[in-house]
Formats: structure tokens, C-alpha cells, sequence
């Protein structure tokens, strides 16, 4: 299946857009859960199986595929999707070990109960690690289908294990967590969240070029754009927690207020805070731009990140 | 750095050959620490660094380099144990987890604190889940340096994912925590460990096998042999659970029994598990043999499953 992606301008519908993608994503997923879980004990696979099938913006996937396309020009295939997935497969178990009693202890993921509070938390923290070499399996084989040459696929497999290693999702998740309760500064705020968020943002971009065989000045060019939008996302995300409403969030609006956390609105007020998402969408698609990237998915997903009310 | 492999014989001094084998291994784990936990925050290198320095056997990276010998022949690189080293961050991550309040909820490991005793329940839990991009990096690393081609690069990493993920070693987890507490049969007690332990350890000798260029056939046998004697280990490690000291252990003695965990000697009695242990030894050396794979060492390290006190 291919879907014809919309041309950009005035009457881009980036609403449309997200859902056509999203879909896409959600049956790459579906159809890559099988090889995910596969050989593994029932009692494992259903909790894999439940975290996959959480809902989500999918945002990460969806920019991988709109960096493929950057690159290569025209439709995506299937198989573009399911490369993508195993990005969102890394992001799924960082969320659902977040989610555990002993980091974030919370009871509800996009409005369903979390991981660990259907399998317990021995199952979900198993279930969450057994993500990693999960997402390495469905990214080397979906790399493959694209006949992407193996000194590549070794490179994304590389890019996918460094972001969502120590030195960036998982560092981040840890900063993050010792952040709550005290105040950060503007540059402990901002390391934790390149970590956090922005290093598995710039490798979904990352990945998508480099499967799509980039050269280096468009892949730096998709990094820095994911880095900034990376951040925009974070900053909105707070925002959104200040002004949302738990039922549109899937979670509980006011939390991280309630837990004592540094946010962007705490640290540089909403207004400033909104100044600061503005001007990262600003950088990223200067970014794009300088290195003659374009793209008009990119684009709109910019400006979607910035304008998001959920 | 070489050291000339021992040959085997009535004067082989297999427990020479361990503590030198050993040594470089722990070698190449402290080289490879520095790379594993690059760029990461303090707070997550020191508890992943504490866990990779806890003392072990280090028979699977032992098992890695022996299986490249077989193979090749000759001396074994410091670049074959860096490879090899990747197998013990895989392990190491799996006894953080398996320590952990909401698994096996263990003080000490080999005499030491253990990881969330020392670090709390998240560090522990994140630094074990950021030691498997680690690995997958130190993996890759050191067979570029052996110059092994990228595809067999892809398939090495491939294997190590495989089996330490759900079909593999997590499972085998998971499955040996829900045995707690109530009796295995036979069959669900050889499936619990054919993942946990079998998994990895053969892993350990493809690997091994792999990176050096094996056939088909030798590769197989490796395989084979390293089944056989993941279940001789276990088996083996449930006995010295039950006729053995804590202090030698560095664990504590009659812990299975106290938690009413199903092990080889409660189904099978002393005299039947160890007759179970020699049977398995015995079919891995008929498996070498059958494929002429010649290695003075691998039939020292099966003998010495067989034989060990501690």
C-alpha cells in the first residue's frame, strides 16, 4: 500500500496528514509485533505485545519516513513504515519503564492503565528491556527489505542503540528523574532533554536519511532539525501540561507541577517558554533550508510540533 | 598482548588455563568500559561500570574467544576478547535485573553489594537496560577491528539481540521467576534454562565461531556444544546450591530451596542431576568431535562445567 503524500502550502491539512501517517505507522507496527515477540513465552509477549498497542502520536516514525522521503523524493513504502517502527519500538520501552513505580510510578499511559500496572512490574521491566534487541531485529530486517547495503545497516543499527543508549534516551530518562524536586538551571534543563527526548527525535531523521542513502550535509541537516524540534516538543509538552486538560493529555495534567519538576514554564515563564519553542521551529527549518532539504511534510510536522493542543 | 593457549592432556592445568583466560578477559571488559559508558551521565556510568567490574566466572566471553581458537586456530587478539567482553555486558545486564527488588530481590553478588543496593532500584534498572546498546556497540566495534566483513558484522549483532532478548534470555527469566514457588516438570524446568542459560552460552560460541570465519557444520556444532553444556552449568549450579558454602558461592546457599524454586536436584535427587550433568558433557564433546572441530580448550572448559566446586 502507498498513499500519495500531500503537497504542502496554504491548503496543507496537517491534521489530515498526521492521521493518513499515523496509520501507516500503526500498521507497520502491527505487522512488525510478530517478529518482535517472536519465540518469546506468552507471558511475555502480552505485555510487549499491550505497550506496542498503546496509542501515541507516533511522531517519531512519521518524521522517519518524512526524512526518507526528503531524501529519496515520492512514496514511501510499507517497508519505509516498518523501519520507522523500530524507532517508536525504542521509544515504547523507554515509556514503559518510565512508567515504573521506581521512576515515574504512573497509573495511566494515554488513558489506559500502564504495563506494569496490568502485568505487574517484573513483567514490564522484562518486557520494556526485551524492546531493545527487538527493535535492532525489525530495523535490520526492514533495512534489508529496502535493500539498504550492510555497511549501512550496520550504521542504523549503531545510530538506533547510541540514542537509545546510556549516552542519550536513557541518560536523559535518568537526569530527568533526578531533576524532580529540585530547581535546574537553563543548561541542566536543556542536557536533560537533548538526552531524553532530542537524541532519539534526531536519530528517527537520521535513520530515515540514511536508509535513504543521504549524504552527509543533508543527514546533518536532518539532525540538527530533529534536535531543535526535539526541543520545541519538550518546551510544548510542559506548556501543555500547565494549560492542558488531563482527559485530551491521556495523563494527569498538573503533574509535573505537583512533583516539584523543573519545566520550561517554571524556568523561563509561558510566555518565554513559548518564544523558545518558536524560535527552535525557526532554527530547524533554517537548518533544512541551508542545506537545500526540501520538504514539505518537514515542514508541516515543524510547524504541528509548535502548534500541537494535545 | 598473546598468551600461548595451553594444550589439553593428562597435564592440562585447566585451572591455570581459567585464571589466565580470566585475567585477559577482565582485560578487555575494563578496556571496553570506557566505550560502553561514553557520554553518558555520571550518575548511570558509575552503576554500570560497578556492575561490569563485579567479579565472575566469565565462562561465556572464555567459551567466545576458545569457540574463534577452534576455528582459527593459533592465538586468540586482545580484539577477539573485546568481542567476547560483549557477551559479559549482556550477561552483566541480565544479573542487575534478575537482582532487582521485583525479580529475585538478591543483596549480594559474588560478595558484593549488588547494583540497586548500592545505587538505588532506577539506577539499577536503567544502567542494566543501557548495557545492551552498550554491548551491541563494544560487538561491533571489535569485529571491525578483526576486519570481519559487514555482513557477518550485522550477523553477529543479530545473534547476540536473538539471544538476549525475549526469545532468549529474558524469557528464560521471566519463565524462571514464575517457576518460584511452585513444581516444574521436566520439560518446563529444561525450557526455563535452554533460554536463560542455554541461550547466551551458545550464543557465546557462535559468536565466537562467526567472527572467525566458521562453516555451517562447525558452526552447528558449536551451537550444539554450547546447549549441552548451558544445561550441564545449570544443572551444576543447582547442586552447588544445594551441597555448597556461601562464602565460596558468594551467594547464598540453599536459596533455592528456601524459595521453593524448581531445580534439577528437587525433580531428579543429587545422584540423578549429576548423572544428567555428565550425560550433557558427554554429548557436547560427541557433537565437537562429529564435526571435527579439534579444541584442546573447549574439551577443558566442558570438563570443568562438569567438575567445578564453586
Amino acid at each position: 500500500m502507498t498513499v500519495q503524500a500531500p503537497s504542502a502550502g496554504p491548503s496543507f491539512d496537517t491534521e489530515a496528514f498526521l492521521v493518513r501517517e499515523r496509520e501507516r505507522v500503526n500498521a507497520a507496527l502491527a505487522a512488525v509485533t510478530n517478529d518482535a515477540v517472536a519465540g518469546a513465552p506468552e507471558s511475555l509477549r502480552a505485555p510487549m505485545g499491550y505497550a506496542l498497542e498503546t496509542p501515541g502520536k507516533r511522531i517519531r516514525p512519521i518524521l522517519c519516513a518524512a526524512a526518507w522521503r526528503a531524501v529519496r523524493g515520492g512514496e514511501a513504502t510499507d517497508a519505509v513504515y516498518r523501519l520507522a517502527a523500530a524507532v517508536e519500538i525504542v521509544h515504547t520501552y523507554s515509556l514503559v519503564h518510565d512508567d515504573l513505580p521506581c521512576m515515574d510510578d504512573d497509573a495511566l499511559r494515554r488513558g489506559r492503565p500502564t504495563v506494569h500496572r496490568v502485568y505487574g512490574n517484573a513483567r514490564a521491566m522484562l518486557a520494556g528491556a526485551a524492546l531493545i534487541p527487538a527493535a535492532v531485529r525489525v530495523l535490520d530486517g526492514a533495512a534489508r527489505t529496502l535493500a539498504v547495503p550492510a555497511e549501512t545497516r550496520r550504521a542504523l543499527v549503531l545510530e538506533l542503540c547510541s540514542a537509545g543508549g546510556a549516552e542519550g534516551m536513557v541518560g536523559g530518562q535518568l537526569m530527568d528523574l533526578e531533576g524532580e524536586g529540585r530547581s535546574l538551571d537553563w543548561d541542566a534543563l536543556e542536557a536533560v532533554h537533548r538526552c531524553k527526548t532530542g537524541a532519539l527525535l534526531a536519530a528517527s531523521l537520521r535513520l530515515g536519511g540514511l536508509a535513504a542513502g543521504a549524504e552527509e550535509d543533508a543527514l546533518a541537516a536532518l539532525s540538527a532539525y530533529g534536535r531543535h524540534i526535539g526541543l520545541a516538543f519538550q518546551i510544548v509538552d510542559d506548556i501543555l501540561d500547565v494549560v492542558g486538560e488531563s482527559h485530551a493529555l491521556g495523563k494527569t495534567a498538573g503533574k509535573d507541577e505537583s512533583s516539584l519538576k523543573s519545566t520550561y514554564p517554571s524556568v523561563f515563564g509561558l510566555d518565554g517558554a513559548r518564544s523558545l519553542a518558536a524560535a527552535s521551529i525557526a532554527d530547524a527549518l533554517s537548518d533544512l533550508h541551508a542545506a537545500a532539504v526540501t520538504s514539505p511534510d518537514l515542514e508541516a510536522l515543524a510547524r504541528y510540533v509548535l502548534e500541537r493542543t494535545h
